[in-house]
């Protein structure tokens, strides 16, 4: 368990006590703020992590922060540019690692050098479509239970060696009748969708409800208008994102 | 003369009259709005038309509108996108036309295919950089009076066919002392922003005051933080182009 997991449920049992110490009434509020907007600090190291939604063709080659090919067309560039512009004075650095086709697993074999390395101080993860797809089409053997141990123990590693990294964690989504989605993603795609939000309970993360932002957004126009096949975005679909993302940062 | 240019001269004296008929008084209102922002309405299309800076490496093979790769990678896309998301009900079109290395002359080359026959009836132009860049380095011998001239004439023959589209004119800008960029611009490239800002007056546009949002800007980051070289944006500086572009929209 990480001293984050431990520290978290260390600080919800003194927030039930009578007696709160004052370091403890600071760690209660320290919890409220991460349930909060982030805000974004001077010299912040923000890390867009997930799979090809994050990726959206970037420049894989590029490693340097706040490069316009390095960040892709999607909602990580939309966000980055964003922030980039309206934080300017905060000499932020900026980075996407999202490698289209990722699951879980592939998170954590190049999560040293893709995540720990960068020293994110504000680190975004949007992982979860593959893990269920891939299984669905019978090219990968994980189960939900996979999913949420192996992305538990990948927060775990994250906080023991970035103890300080604010997390901001994104409910994979699907639109339904849009190419690649049925119904017969449903409700198995769902216990997913409860396992990212759970997690991001645990570890104290902002969580981005993606789905309810993408079934609402229908009530605007349809599926199609915001995503190419289910699954990626359209412009209008990343820029619905990005605005969901920015939600989570003041 | 365009009909647009007559009625607005003609507007103008109506204004000045004691006794001003309704049709007047509306025509006027009509000048006052397109001073001010212009609304986004059902089925509006909208291109964006200018240099490099509003290409920003599109697909040119892609005709269709709302297409991500068709708008590229600068302020023109993150200007379509957030319209797209923000207005999703609309049925909107939206098109990127702008060429690299583009001045006057090309667009007037190209102007009945890359505008007229999209029938825009929202217009933004950003034009001029390379009508003095291309100057300067001997490659060119218009002046800002042809610039000028020529801008004056396409703006007519586009007021003569589209008569109802809304036109938003961008100043051509220049970040001093980022690599191309140095104090010989000036004030030559000035005369060329005046032309830009003259014109956009006498065709009622909306002006976007490009160069005063850089120089802005550069309170809070070096000018090599909003643009790659002087003339062409990073992440940061497109975001605040785009910035800029829809505050001119509701």
């Amino acid at each position: 368990m990480s001293n984050r997991r431990k520290f978290i449920q260390h600080s919800m049992t003194a927030i039930g006590a009578t007696l709160a110490s004052t370091s403890l009434a600071k760690a209660a509020s320290s919890i409220t703020e991460r349930k909060s907007k982030i805000e974004v600090k001077q010299q912040d190291i923000i890390l867009f992590q997930g799979d090809s939604i994050t990726d959206h063709g970037r420049d894989r080659k590029i490693t340097s922060p706040n490069n316009l090919q390095a960040m892709g067309n999607g909602y990580a560039m939309l966000a980055a540019g964003t922030i980039l512009n309206q934080f300017a004075e905060k000499n932020l650095k900026i980075y996407n690692r999202g490698i289209s086709g990722n699951k879980i697993p592939q998170l954590e074999e190049r999560w040293q050098s893709d995540c720990i390395d960068l020293k994110p101080t504000i680190l975004s993860i949007l992982i979860g479509v593959n893990d269920y797809w891939h299984k669905k089409n019978g090219d990968y053997k994980g189960s939900v239970k996979t999913y949420k141990d192996n992305y538990n123990r990948l927060l775990d590693t994250t906080l023991n060696k970035l103890p300080n990294v604010k997390l901001i964690i994104g409910e994979p989504f699907a639109v339904k009748d849009v190419q690649y989605v049925d119904n017969s993603w449903f409700p198995e795609f769902s216990s997913y969708q409860s396992a990212a939000r759970d997690l991001a309970k645990e570890y104290a993360a902002v969580f981005i409800p993606y789905q309810d932002v993408f079934d609402r957004a229908e009530s605007r126009a349809n599926g199609a208008y915001w995503t190419t096949d289910g699954v990626h975005t359209t412009m209008a679909g990343a820029n619905l994102m990005a605005e969901a993302w920015l939600n989570t940062i003041k």
